[in-house]
């Protein structure tokens, strides 16, 4: 029997997970990211991990096809990845360095993409060749699947959907230093932000307002009690999302647009409120698209991680 | 020495072109595109005139690798069409039709997509491997090249990208049914309609005032002549463009942009106005995009199609 490692790499741990060449997800554990000094020590670490692994439950080197990795950051095709700020790592070639370090195969890729060709695979889009997952959690990120596969774009940023611009009229900054981006409407700060708006424009009661922080649990926790406000908020969180959607989709034309991160807790209730709007905002001929959940959770990562090495060498 | 056809076909004519396998444009000539009838002779006659042509210049059957044809309309990966409006036709396979009439191996895109991969062969794009064409005339449309290839989506409407949505408050509708599509502002029919508005909410006097009907060339030569609310016209034609082409690079991080259609007519001037708005829209690692002019013309569809021939037989 032939098995693999799929990787996910965050700034707080490092998701390991054993699979077998049909992708069952037979194991998984973590290990702590250790981001000082440059985070020169998260591959050594992830490394001594696996084989230390390996020798726990007697698996032996011929019998592993690779590795597949996912980093927070842009990476190209060879496995170079250009700054992940939330490890700090600079420039270097992730791929060779943990190959050296286990003897294995490695393919390496963004964690946003491979989280979105996890869930084509074996997830909320599994069966489709086309696809998009939006992540839409304290920011709104996203990784497109063309022909089954990742796309990465010319500098590893394809699908920092976003960064889309929903409104150019838009007062305030995204975190990416420019004005009307989907991330501020459709992430979690976002609904935080609409709800602060919201509130401050209008006279109306609503329990919103009397918590001292509001968070988006909070608003659709109270749209789901009956809230007027908190509904009405809401309404322009999935009317922003049916227009990001829908620009998206007339770009890509994906079979299945997954929906995933934090915010996707609230469940069909996010998926029935973007899929409201967006034929509003959608060309006709890709009204067809299925919006679907994420299903593997904090899975997917080294579900799409491993699929990569799969694709490449099993 | 190997030969083959690049097959353009347009509502009007179609265009037809002989290349050797390095994509040297040997001849090219057009014929009618004879619409009546549900469009049933196009194909026809296309096989007659490429026939003809053969018998004419002495061309052998076994020196021909094949024929790529770009359709007004989506096609899927087999050839199917699925209404191509502008020639009556509905859905039916172009691929195994045109294949049965000539006996060469048949290849079939949509126009705008083998536009891109023409533009991206041997024209604006020449030498990346990913690249968006934009394409601005009447309307807005686009081709998206990932990894030398175009992108055609679930239903073949990828690369739509004239009917992102810039703007949700838009009041006027684009043809698609919908409001605030790039269309509607980033097309010679959009720079009209800006300009109607514009001089109708001002009072300033504007050479444009004298004009009977107003075309995008009278805008771009008034602000060319020193006109005040032409220059002012076409500043938010750009800043539209700059919205747009930052959410699109948001999305598919390419290479190159490529601007062609009838717009681009107005040359480097356009490829500045819109540069000059990108960076207020653009996602920081996709800055260093590089847009360029189409250098292909009426050529791209056939040098295009031509290359997907290639690709898959040569």
């Amino acid at each position: 029997m032939q098995y693999g490692f799929g990787v996910d790499i965050g700034g707080t741990t490092v998701k390991i997970a054993l699979f077998d060449i049909t992708g069952n997800l037979l194991d998984k554990w973590e290990i702590p990211s250790v981001t000082e000094n440059e985070g020169a020590a998260i591959l050594p670490d992830t490394a001594a991990s696996i084989k230390e692994y390996m020798r726990g439950h007697d698996l032996q080197a011929q019998n592993i096809i690779g590795i597949g990795v996912g980093v927070p950051g842009p990476v190209d095709n060879a496995g170079v990845v250009n700054e992940c700020q939330n490890l700090g790592w600079g420039v270097f070639n992730v791929r060779e360095t943990l190959e050296k370090l286990t003897g294995f195969p490695v393919r390496v890729g963004n964690d946003a993409n491979v989280a979105a060709l996890g869930e084509c695979w074996k997830g909320g889009g599994s069966g489709c060749a086309n696809l998009v997952m939006a992540t839409f959690g304290t920011g709104v990120g996203g990784g497109i699947i063309i022909d089954g596969k990742p796309i990465n774009g010319a500098h590893g940023a394809a699908g920092e959907i976003g960064h889309m611009v929903l409104d150019a009229r838009e007062t305030e900054y995204c975190n990416c230093g420019k004005r009307g981006c989907t991330e501020q409407y459709c992430s979690a700060t976002g609904v935080v932000r609409l709800a602060k708006r919201y509130l401050a424009a209008q006279d109306c009661p609503s329990s919103l307002r009397a918590l001292e922080k509001i968070t988006a649990k909070d608003v659709f926790d109270a749209a789901k009690a009956g809230d007027a406000a908190a509904k009405e908020i809401l309404e322009q969180v999935y009317d922003y999302m049916g227009q990001f959607l829908g620009s998206l989709c007339a770009v890509i034309d994906p079979e299945v647009v997954v929906m995933g991160g934090g915010m996707s807790r609230a469940g069909q209730q996010l998926v029935d409120g973007a899929a409201r709007y967006f034929p509003r905002y959608a060309f006709p001929a890709t009204k067809t698209v299925r919006f679907t959940l994420a299903t593997l959770g904090n899975d997917a990562g080294a579900v799409g991680a491993f699929k990569l090495v799969l694709d490449e060498l099993g």
